[in-house]
């Protein structure tokens, strides 16, 4: 999934530049390092993007080994059940067995191999007709994720979910930490391209059946674009995974961090430093800072606890502990028109 | 005087744009509001400019008036001395009785009708053979710049001067301030160009006879480079200023500023404003910032007591009460050579 258009790294991220192209790490786009973080598991030719037609062409350039049919470009966004159902209707016309691992492109794992070992264990368990969700032993009482709350083992490391919870507030994300039942919602799904089909169908049928127009070889764009503005906006969460009786949860531990903000990326500095860095950086006597120069240098003397982020054409500077309110400058831009900006 | 190669306002000053080239207030470069401040006194036919020889194409251009035989381009800056010696022989070749009113490119005069007052009266004590510097009315213990303590009264609105002082600490400032007799030294000088070439080649006569090479119509690039690398480097105020006894200081109080760093910005906020900003600028509930954009946008949210600074390629963040600390920025720089930025 690689449609996002969200605006949390602006001025980097820009319409044409969203999150899952953006190098935040230094080891390539966001989407390129997700496609090779699974390829052991599921070669190019087997990978499919979900993307929007504006961002088609940029991914394609990503990833030049993916067929050009396996890239699914939305004309225009229907959140996260569409983009599911209609990779399923894909998979299932060239393998009617296929199990969907459905991945957002734009999240960080520090321990690859383990990530591999989940999903491996998670696709088994799809196979055998599970929704498997990926939830994360929380270190901390983070507000910034959705929880999912276990209960029974069901063997095979997976847990029965009594339910996904919103966002906390502080209290409940300590009450959440300390009980030890609740996960962090990766927002990954495993699943059998026609489990997803089957549950779509039962919950979402008028999604389903008008997406079955794309169940052909190759739809064309026209086809896709008739589609499309027709289709019911809603995620595949609320769609599927809250009311499937088939849903289990895998717990994991091996580094996931969403890259929610560029104060995530403060938790990515190295061993040893108090600032995050990225690009040509001079920081004189200061720390805790997150600093980004994107082809040009960024020189901060004195400050602490900032997020400065340097662009040919626009700088951001925040408080580190308050990236959120990044949202109110991208409003500003947005209600002064600065397309050029946005 | 406009050769100053200061780096007090990086990243947006640069070894070729230094600030009297720039345009800090949105009213035009620093020299060329100079040059027309005092035009009502001295038309640009009779205003001479002393420049580097790198500089020189660029003055020339925001001086469009300005006749080619009147900028004077120093191949080596040799301190203030060398170049008032310099226009004094250009001055007096055109004008015996010329008076020269010696004044920095770079500084700010809020209230410019009374500055051009104080220059009058000082031209017309000058005209009578003294040497006038402006002193200005203190209104804070400012420890950044030097103080001339006056005793008697002249006559004419000026005082003798018992002594220049280096910029004092504190303690120092505030006794100066609670005094009366302590005036900031803007380092604005009035005398006649033989007065000066007299008290040149009484202190400093080596000085002035290798300048007297230069004492001819038009000198050549190929003269001026052969005199110029062997001129003592000393300042005009202790060339002079502090030696002569024809010196005497008028009291002004017409909104002067050195303009001596990005704090300084500051003070020039509009009223009922917390935050200086210059170019296209967005702060989100912040305040007490001094923000400038140079050719591209600024968005801050959430910061106060800031200085950023946007270039094209490069960004500077620094607490708004250690702009001083850029001088660490630009070390930096230098030790890693990095002429581009610089």
């Amino acid at each position: 999934m690689a449609g996002g258009v969200g605006r949390r790294f602006w001025p980097l991220s820009r319409s044409e530049r969203p999150k899952q192209l953006l190098d935040l790490f230094g080891d390539g786009a966001l989407l390129a390092v997700t496609a090779a973080r699974v390829a052991p598991l599921t070669p190019p030719k087997r990978q499919v993007i979900v993307t929007s037609t504006t961002l088609g062409p940029a991914c394609r350039r990503l990833l030049p080994d993916l067929p050009a049919a396996n890239l699914l470009a939305e004309p225009v966004g229907k959140n996260t059940a569409a983009a599911v159902g209609w990779a399923a209707l894909h998979v299932r016309r060239r393998d009617p067995d296929g199990v969907l691992m459905v991945l957002p492109a734009d999240h960080h794992i520090a321990d690859v191999a383990a990530y591999r070992d989940a999903c491996a264990k998670a696709v088994k368990a799809a196979r055998a007709g599970r929704i498997v969700t990926l939830g994360i032993e929380p270190t901390r009482p983070e507000t910034g994720y959705g929880y999912i709350n276990r209960t029974a083992p069901l063997g095979g490391g997976l847990y029965a979910v009594a339910a996904f919870k919103e966002k906390p507030d502080p209290g409940t994300a300590r009450d959440y930490l300390a009980d030890g039942d609740y996960l962090w919602n990766a927002g990954m799904f495993f699943l059998r391209a026609q489990v997803a089909i089957d549950e779509l169908t039962r919950f979402e049928p008028e999604l389903m059946a008008a997406l079955s127009a794309l169940d052909v070889d190759d739809p064309s764009a026209e086809a896709v674009a008739s589609v499309y503005p027709t289709l019911k906006s809603i995620s595949i969460d609320y769609a599927v995974m809250e009311r499937s009786d088939k849903v289990a949860v895998l717990p994991g531990d091996f580094g996931w961090s969403d890259v929610g903000s560029w104060r995530s990326l403060w938790d990515f500095r190295p061993a040893g430093a108090s600032t995050f860095a990225r690009g040509d950086v001079y920081e004189i006597d200061g720390g805790d800072n997150v600093l980004l120069a994107d082809g040009g240098t960024v020189a901060v003397v004195g400050v602490r606890d900032l997020i400065v982020v340097h662009t040919a054409d626009a700088t951001l500077v925040c408080p580190r502990e308050q990236a959120q309110r990044l949202r109110e400058v991208v409003a500003a831009l947005e209600a002064d028109r600065r397309e050029g900006l946005l």
